[in-house]
């Protein structure tokens, strides 16, 4: 396997640090520099305590991915800096792989444009864990030949919002697949209310708050005699590491640019 | 083993016949006669068409429990008859287990006190299936060291109140056993109406509807770096009657009035 | 919808029962006879208690096929049958949707090519429960990403066999996706023996078999701080009829034979 | 509440630290000294890190224990130091709670007495994860009315031994309770080697090793149309605190040696 070249933007966050881990597992990746808003110049080994990486920092990302030679970005900062850094990238034959996802529309597309015109690869994922991407995948299947369906999403209790952002995001790749219809006996009643839960075209999503749990989801299909689970469990931030190794290899592949990890699945 | 001597009040109901069947299968039991609305004087296998099973039916309790030899009364009736027999049966030296709820208070004191005086056993149990009340009993131990727990039960899509009645007598066994207090991060915020579900003194109820499912429930209670869970499937109504039977064996041990399953499972 | 007209071959077995339930459910479909060992000239609805149903009953197979005005035959019954039925099918013009096995792969290819002579559709499927076979298809697209998978099928226990044929395929349909490797840690010791369950191909499988179990399966793939996990629950022999419908329905459309559920479930 | 003065044996250790944290959390305990074999005298903040504890190091067990004013003594290190720990403790009027395992009998009678003649509490305890016991307990009461279980257990694939010793320990509780019988149908057979995995008195263990997983365990009981399934999920180290706190809250309380946290669950 070709060696890939790799810059990390924003190598001190938490997904910057286990990304930092991946690289230097992993042989087919070698940490050419990284981009942070401090320490210029210094060893990225030094601020992080990682030993085997000794990349050095730029607070200039023009700068950085002008001089060094690299094949990927892996961008893991914020929507502002992501859309700065994907064009850098782009314009100096790199290709990005960007974790942020607040770009608005007018932006993904002049990125696109910009990526085809390079005919350099691109991925921007707003989800890098493959085990959520794939479950939120399934369900939209499922969907089509069971049309009843609910959600439990379980989440540790310092959680603020209810439902999480994969199940609403799960709702609507479903809402993709089937007919809006009301589930449950149509005369259903409410003895204690909110019973049962949050209501998305008809589906039912329910979010549990509890201390000793993670981050966790079912999505549980009904139909005649039998129920069909998809459930996705998440103990660890380095679970989103697996999608950004897969990210950083099948990049090299493509000459577009790819919004989702999902097209990277098949 | 000696044998016990039953009858059966509410013999051609889906209990009633769950009943008969056990009946037919355990040696200890014989059916001695039973007690129906209509087909006086008919024989209860050609009523039913079990089989090995030759009692009488006889459509006046007082004439049945005067008459016959037996040693145990198995009600499976309506409240209202459920108290009527549970009278005759202690009145006559048989021992009532019943499976109706809906007796009152008084009603409650009298068939108490005429146990004692006769120092007859008698079992009245809302709820048969062994399971549901070890997972109410479990729940409530549990919540003396795990105060953070939440349901969450499903059931068929036929089903019309929500929670079910098997979720809230487990929340209120839980209520005596923890203080009252707000489960989830103090500023938790819905962003689509009832996900967090229904609230019982802080705990949530989430109640699941969907085809393919029975009669489940499953209780979890989360603490530091673990959770707990007891979970009850009940698949078929056959699920009652190892209630049943061990209500009737126990009660022959017994000389006073026991008042919910939970009190014979020690 | 254009109405289907359906001869079931096998009407009185068990799945055949739940397929004339279903068809007398389903307004497309409209049964115009059956085929039996026994009872020749009878109406199905005299012979089975299903009122709705007057179909009559031909032990004659290649009578019926030849007399009546039939779009699909759906062929529950032996392999022997099976494939005899398919052949007389194909060449009166009825589209065959068969739920046996045991084609040897001449017969398969004889099949196959008879029906695309004829340009008729047709349908030979294993099992035509549409969860399970979702599973299976899911867990097959799932090992690309994730190679280590364990499997827990759990049965009633009066299942003489284990592990289930469905676990078995799943793990065979598994294998075309990863490469063979050994799970666990290398130095894994069993300190009773057999803990970690049978082994296919580095994958293990569990076998559990208590009362109170019907059907269920779940398989778990396990990755970097994170576990994926898909669960098929069958309460009920009627979960197959979701498939038989599909199959009935998708059948009109194709002019090829198609092996397999999943084909028909993209 | 009264404050509690507690010294810690073995703060550097994976428990002591998580003890540490503990202490440090809780408002009515206060921590006056370590035992290490290392670091006489230094402050265990700057050895650990831990800021908020300024408690001094002893290496040598006697002399601590006589001088520091202490209530409990938590012991987390060997079986060896524990027994000498748990003598000294007794000796100079500190109540012991020791986390590990090894006692003799003879040892255990000697610190046994050596309670009772001191009248003062002390708890010995092989597990401090109070979902793992209480996971124990209500699996020996369950056992009473299901006798068919299974256990499934669930590891990270680091693990070298299968099954887990919590699934023995359950597995040996649920022997006390129900006679020895085979399960499944008498004529099973496995057509893949060990599918029904490990065999005690008739019940099954299954172990599960994959990354992504903890440490999991799920005891499931099947009757009639029903099971009953009691789950520990242990994510993480800090579970065992909650027993920890536990025991050296109750400790105070009792006069006798207690062996095994079931005893102060109730």
């Amino acid at each position: 396997m070709k060696q890939i070249n790799v810059v990390v933007a924003g190598p001190r966050g938490k997904m910057g640090q286990e990304a930092l881990k991946m690289i230097a597992n992993e042989e087919q990746f070698q940490l050419v520099a990284c981009i942070d808003r401090k320490h210029e110049g210094e060893k990225i080994s030094e601020v992080t305590g990682l030993r085997d990486l000794d990349a050095i920092i730029y607070t200039d990302a023009e700068v950085c991915l002008n001089e060094v030679d690299a094949d990927v970005l892996i961008d893991l900062t914020t929507p502002e800096f992501g859309y700065k850094h994907t064009k850098l990238a782009l314009e100096n034959g790199i290709r990005p792989v960007v974790g942020t996802t607040g770009f608005t529309p007018d932006q993904l597309e002049e990125v696109t444009n910009l990526s085809e015109s390079k005919q350099l690869g691109a991925v921007i994922a707003p989800n890098f864990a493959v085990g959520a991407v794939l479950m939120m995948q399934f369900s939209k299947w499922a969907a089509k030949h069971f049309p009843d369906v609910e959600i439990i999403e379980k989440h540790h209790d310092q959680k603020l919002d209810a439902p999480s952002g994969t199940a609403i995001k799960t709702a609507d790749l479903i809402k993709e697949e089937r007919e809006s219809h009301h589930q449950g006996h149509p005369d259903e009643k409410e003895t204690l209310q909110s019973a049962r839960g949050a209501d998305v075209d008809g589906m039912k999503i329910h979010s549990v708050r509890l201390p000793g749990l993670v981050a966790h989801q079912e999505v549980i299909f009904g139909g005649l005699g039998q129920t069909l689970t998809i459930k996705h469990d998440s103990l660890h931030r380095e679970s989103f590491m697996s999608g950004v190794k897969l990210a950083a290899t099948e990049v090299m592949n493509i000459d577009t640019l790819v919004y989702g990890l999902e097209h990277l699945l098949d």
